[in-house]
């Protein structure tokens, strides 16, 4: 049994998508909530509802589409991403995913496809936190990460809160914010967002997890002299040290694992004139890895070569966790059928951990989950430059639409 | 001949002007031109009338005091330093120069000795150059470095120019600022803004000139990506490159000769984020040397070193020069005069360059010039906790004093 997305109406629908909060320079600027995701969501609505979906929009403005299946008790499969984007972000971001769930169940429609298990087609909100934090809101209140009253109390830069933001694009629902029954399985289809794909030239990835993250910063403190007249021997400056440390998240990454990516995107220098040797200097330091071990070991060894860099220069130094999450494997069950629905509609797969976060991971709480990539070209994301090509798009949408339906149907597809 | 200052009336006068926009934090808060300069103008064209010196005042500011000599006619020695400071920086940083000539005038008077040639006590306006660029402002007009309408035109933060600061304060003078006349020498006596003197435990520097500098910068263009999502083989991160430039820099500095200095103080990454791949990072640098030919070295060697970095890490580089200064070399005729002061006073001294420039590098463009270094305590220098004991203040003071004695009564000193 199999699918065929209608790819014209596909494309139409990620045009029209596209339009609502569409900027100037080809991108999207439609920020969680605000009057153009508002919009954005009211024409999600009215093609789950043309589509003869029931809809609902839970507390926290989660909006889920649901067809029934023939048995309608049975647990149903769950499938979409999220209509939010970065500011000035790019198109396929989020709503690749959505879009793609929305063309699944209108294909079904088209030849009367009937499947045991119901399909909910879902747009969480706020899934990129740019404006109101943190990241994945609305999927972390859906499955309990969260606590409902407080992520309603974040504000934004202007100081309103989430619950007012809801209450003015008026997607405040009535719905409870949790699970209302047990699920069988969660799918995304997701841009990559990075360059992998696209650089080995596969149509298509099988996510079979997300990597585990450690961030944190070390600081630096010298002696902010003037740096004419403070002769070499005499120095302890703290960005001589930061340079150090810079190198070393480098050379780690590259020694602690294939998959081991290591960075530093942060740099605080004080004073920070062209003339004053630095005194004091922050840098953060962010290490991923698919093994949580592995994170372990990068982050006892930054805070080894922080030590080693300040001794080096005689400069005083600290250091602190910022952020840390295990990394999560997606269902065996759920992956295997990915990838049994790429090699079923010929196509070019490879199987890769994310190395961003994404709703799903919040998912694997509720039930089995895993995800299908599009290609990124170059990589390129958070930017209006963000771009896939409909080929790609239609690829990983296929991909996504028939394992959902194998899913659905609980018929295991097969290798030929 | 010698003379010996009123050491009490000295530190009294240090102390008098230490509370004209002194701080909470023992330090000095009084920019150019500001109401509290104004005041310190004030007090010290009081302490120059009393002194019975005659008071001009040029048209950019600069005051001078004169003690007439034995032969009216004789060129002067001209000795003196700024009265202005730096944001919250010292009370010793250029006020040790004005404060001490004025002592020493006072202490001829004291035993009604006479010199043959006039002596003329400067402050100079704007020499920290922090609310009006450049530095060294009033020196560079007087010299005729610079033009005066240019600089009557420079504004501060606020939109204010230098000519109505000066007409606010009220020291907009009459006289051309210009040499009225040829001078036999200028002296200045400095702090060292430097850690030398304390380091080697000595009481005194002689100051042999200024070294040059070489200031710019390079910009590394790189590829700004999602810090989770790139592996480490697909990356152009420009803050790599950079680091790997501050450390060649400091590695240089070390390499080209025994006195060079080398510093990146400042550096600017975008987007600055702690997830993002630093997509284009500029660091300034800047190398100093007695030696202008290695000056030029350095400066070839940093664009060779910013190509390298850039090749290693597969990112696109511009380099931009942004400042060059000729090193200075003083008179020997005032030098060999310091350090026989320092010596018949039984000083234990030593001959340095300034690493930091002084309105006597301007002055060698009139006449023969040189300048006296005070200890300054660890070096530190433009911050509240900049310090220089009495003892050694006393000891520079001293120097300065016998020295342009020595100058003005054409006595050479002779070593004992």
């Amino acid at each position: 049994m199999s699918i065929t997305l209608d790819r014209s109406r596909f494309i139409e629908a990620m045009e029209t998508q596209a339009e609502i909060g569409g900027t100037e320079g080809g991108g999207l600027h439609r920020l969680a909530l605000s009057e153009v995701d508002g919009a954005a969501r009211d024409w999600f609505v009215e093609q789950l509802t043309a589509a003869g979906l029931s809809v609902r929009i839970d507390e926290f403005g989660n909006v889920f589409g649901r067809r029934e299946g023939t048995d309608p008790d049975a647990p149903p499969v769950l499938m979409g991403s999220h209509l939010d984007s970065q500011p000035y972000g790019g198109i396929y971001d989020g709503a690749l995913g959505v879009v793609a769930a929305l063309e699944f169940v209108r294909s079904l429609n088209d030849v009367g496809q009937e499947t045991t298990r119901p399909i909910e087609v879902v747009n969480w909100t706020n899934e990129e936190g740019s404006r109101f934090q943190p990241t994945m809101q609305g999927s972390g209140v859906w499955v309990g990460e969260h606590d409902l009253s407080e992520e309603y109390r974040k504000t934004d830069e202007d100081g309103q809160t989430v619950k007012q933001a809801l209450e003015t694009v008026g997607y405040k629902g009535s719905v409870p914010a949790e699970p209302q029954q047990s699920y069988d399985s969660y799918l995304e289809l997701h841009i990559e967002q990075g360059p992998s794909l696209d650089r080995e030239g596969h149509d298509v990835g099988v996510v079979t997890g997300v990597v585990g993250l450690v961030w944190g910063a070390t600081t630096f403190h010298g002696q902010a002299n003037h740096s004419g007249s403070t002769p070499m021997t005499y120095r302890s400056d703290a960005l001589v040290a930061a340079a150090d440390l810079v190198t070393s998240v480098r050379r780690l990454a590259s020694t602690l694992g294939p998959e081991t990516v290591g960075t530093v995107g942060f740099v605080d220098v004080e004073p920070n004139s062209i003339n004053v040797i630095p005194g004091e200097v922050t840098v953060t330091w962010g290490f991923r890895d698919p093994d949580d071990a592995v994170l372990e070991q990068a982050l006892q060894q930054v805070i080894e070569e922080s030590e080693a860099a300040a001794r080096r220069e005689g400069v005083e130094w600290e250091w602190e966790q910022r952020s840390r999450a295990e990394s999560v494997r997606f269902s065996d069950r759920i992956i295997d059928t990915v990838e049994l629905a790429a090699a079923d509609r010929g196509y070019d797969y490879t199987r890769l951990f994310s190395g961003g976060v994404h709703d799903a991971a919040h998912l694997t709480a509720v039930c089995d989950s895993a995800m299908v990539f599009a290609v990124s070209e170059d990589g390129k994301s958070h930017t209006e430059a963000e771009y896939t090509s409909w080929e790609d798009c239609y690829a990983a949408a296929d991909t996504y639409a028939n394992a959902a339906l194998a899913l659905a149907t609980d018929e295991p597809l097969h290798e030929e």
